[in-house]
């Protein structure tokens, strides 16, 4: 008997590389990214690609839900709508969320999962630095999974888990670290497809999160790498 | 002061479009509009623009999740799964189940809904005659209902709104009749783009609930009407 199949979300950053790495524990990945007309999409398939190398893992999936794109909103998808600055302290919700975004990747997730035969659905969502989103709550996943309960066959017993929901961002880079995730690879800017702008939320948090865990960034030079802590 | 708006839903087929017209008498409406690689998708896409035109509607949305043909195990988009011949006394979820479906057009008319502002979205869902799919039922749609609350912005009080749910197609068609719905321009067989095949479930769900309403057909020659009641 082989072990039992997980689908795990890629997006080409830190968290869901950890979580993928978690999931390799104990399954056997199909490994799901998602383009959705996002401003460094060709960069974070690059990394998704790339993880998935590192992982060994030939079962893979990428989906194009660019429509997001006409329906804008975001800072991410809409060049109407500008990227801000970083600012961690901000209240509300940021510019850079998508409504609804992670409904449309766990929908594609759970019907692969369900044509695949996976159990389970890692993702990497991770609420004390979720930037405030909707989307990256428990609460929220928790009803997911009653949406799967109701809305699959019968038989189907599928589950969305996120083993990182209550975890900050220097406790998931210490984890990945220690299980061996390949974060070397992973790519976080919102802003750029070369070299990480440093500025934007997404760049100052993962920035934070390495100087937190006193461990330089690997993608990084060492030159640009934050004072470690003491 | 405008009249509120609202999305709906529309496949090409019938239900959708008493949805729609439902919906038209309240609200302002933006029309959404999925190919998910089904094999008749141009003759639906064909039935969904003369649709919008008829409903004098320009506010409209065609998202293409094609990604769903990569991800199979339904006949209405895996070439290796055969269209079943009808038999609407069959048990269980019949081959063109395509697992999950509804959840991924729910999470763009709700992504649209929330840029937009529309307060409701209509989806012509009804569970008597849904073919045994699982996101039919009306318990999937209270459980989406709550993810929407749970997963979007605190102020954004997006409804889905089921009308039909407890209506059987005969109903669904004498309401569309009273409400002027152009079902002259629907479209419901999932074997072929040009006549319908008046052999697969969809096919024979319409005649039968046309007979039933005791209409003829408009999309039919007047020679291959079903017979009426009585």
């Amino acid at each position: 008997m082989g072990r039992p199949l997980a689908v795990a979300l890629v997006s080409g950053g830190m968290d869901s590389c950890v979580a993928a790495a978690l999931a390799a524990r104990e399954y056997d990945l199909a490994l799901l990214h998602v383009s959705y007309g996002q401003r460094t999409q060709e960069r974070e398939l690059r990394a998704f690609r790339e993880i998935a190398e590192s992982f060994g893992v030939e079962r893979t999936l990428v989906a194009d839900i660019g429509y997001l794109r006409n329906i804008g909103g975001s800072s991410l998808t809409d060049e109407n709508v500008a990227v801000e600055r970083a600012n961690l302290h901000r209240t509300g919700i940021p510019s850079s969320y998508v409504p609804f975004r992670n409904t449309h990747f766990l929908a594609i997730a759970v019907s692969w999962a369900e044509v695949t035969g996976a159990e389970k659905i890692f993702i990497g969502a991770a609420e004390p630095d979720s930037s405030g989103y909707p989307d990256c709550r428990e609460s929220y996943y928790d009803a997911f999974n009653e949406l799967i309960r109701v809305g699959t066959r019968p038989e189907t017993g599928i589950e969305v888990v996120t083993p990182l929901i209550q975890m900050k961002k220097s406790e998931i880079i210490t984890l990945g670290v220690q299980l061996g995730a390949p974060l070397h690879v992973t790519w976080s800017c919102y802003g750029n497809n070369d070299t990480p702008c440093e500025d934007c939320d997404s760049c100052v948090l993962r920035a934070k999160g390495f100087e937190e865990a006193g461990i330089p960034d690997p993608i990084l030079a060492p030159g640009k790498q934050a004072n470690k802590k003491g």
